[in-house]
């Protein structure tokens, strides 16, 4: 039960938010546009706030639901708003037909809002295996996460376990640039066959 | 039940021949060290033959059961003896530490080895997301494949539904280097707490 900041107001904002507010986190919402983010706010319910777009966020876990195209702008803009914070970088970097990265190895989307932001903010990938609706359904489920910072790799897992999901340590910073191929492979995946109700797991048979 | 050759005797070949062989399919395997190939056709049992090294593979779809740093040179030196062949490619093209790849978006080691192989030869790139230890097993688990060709890519589909595992279509050609990169993140899993009993799998809640 802990105070959950989220930075957008799209699709996967409204799935992290709507779990996270099922499973007794209060939720503040930040967007650009406030109206949005007020939508969104009364659609959760549960206490759901709004604070200014640029604000130092209210939880200590900052969910940075905004594409991949303005997240390190976004990151900019709070500048330092976001010291101390874990930043939960959600997005999937892709090229336009997403048979790509749009990032390199050693400089993932992950890396890079890590570098855009104040040098005591860390940041964990996490979400961005899982496709939003998949997280609506707040049904048990694997969630691969990764980041260069122990302790706040500890507390995205908890947060992870509290929604009901079973947080997988993929590794360090560098990592997370092999989440975000996942993320091309979740899609293909989707496209070929398998549907978008689906997630990532890891089986141990 | 049809023939499958295998190039290689390591712990894969062993884990594909033995679990291809439980399933009713025949099992030739080809290693430049003709003693190992015999030895590992012992093991398996159940009518396993040794073909020669170089030679025209018996059976239609061909498990290159190298390692990355052999694997161009091994189709090379089959040349036209793989005219036709489907070429299951397994390798994970690690960096030394496992850290990320050696290949690159648009030549992947499926790619490299599609360059070095016959153009009637197909290559479908599959098992290389599950540790040999969980093949071996012989548990129903997800399989993930990709390749250029529909047919080739059937066939493999066909091959890995009669081991007991859902073969999942992830796409082309290009979709092979995002399974290259799933190959770095199941180790970082594997290193970070799951453990190498370690399989990826799609969850559909």
């Amino acid at each position: 039960m802990t105070t959950i900041s989220i930075i957008g107001s799209g699709n996967m904002a409204a799935a992290i938010g709507t779990r996270a507010a099922k499973h007794g986190h209060t939720v503040e919402l930040m967007n650009r546009d406030t109206a949005k983010a007020q939508a969104l706010a009364d659609r959760i319910g549960n206490g759901a706030t709004v604070g200014a777009f640029g604000a130092r966020p209210k939880g200590d876990i900052v969910i940075l639901a905004v594409l991949y195209t303005g997240a390190v702008e976004a990151v900019a803009h709070y500048g330092e708003a976001l010291a101390g914070k874990i930043i939960v970088d959600i997005t999937n970097p892709f090229n336009p037909d997403a048979s790509g990265l749009v990032t390199a190895p050693g400089d993932s989307a992950s890396q890079q809002i890590a570098a855009a932001a104040p040098a005591s903010a860390k940041v964990v990938k996490a979400f961005n295996t899982i496709f939003g609706g998949v997280i609506a359904e707040d049904k048990p489920l694997d969630a691969f996460f990764a980041g260069g910072d122990a302790e706040a790799k500890a507390r995205v897992a908890a947060f992870l376990e509290s929604l009901d999901m079973r947080a997988l340590d993929a590794g360090g910073l560098d990592t997370t640039h092999a989440l975000e191929w996942a993320g091309i492979l979740l899609v293909g995946l989707a496209r070929n066959g398998a549907g978008f109700d689906l997630a990532f797991g890891a089986q141990a048979p």
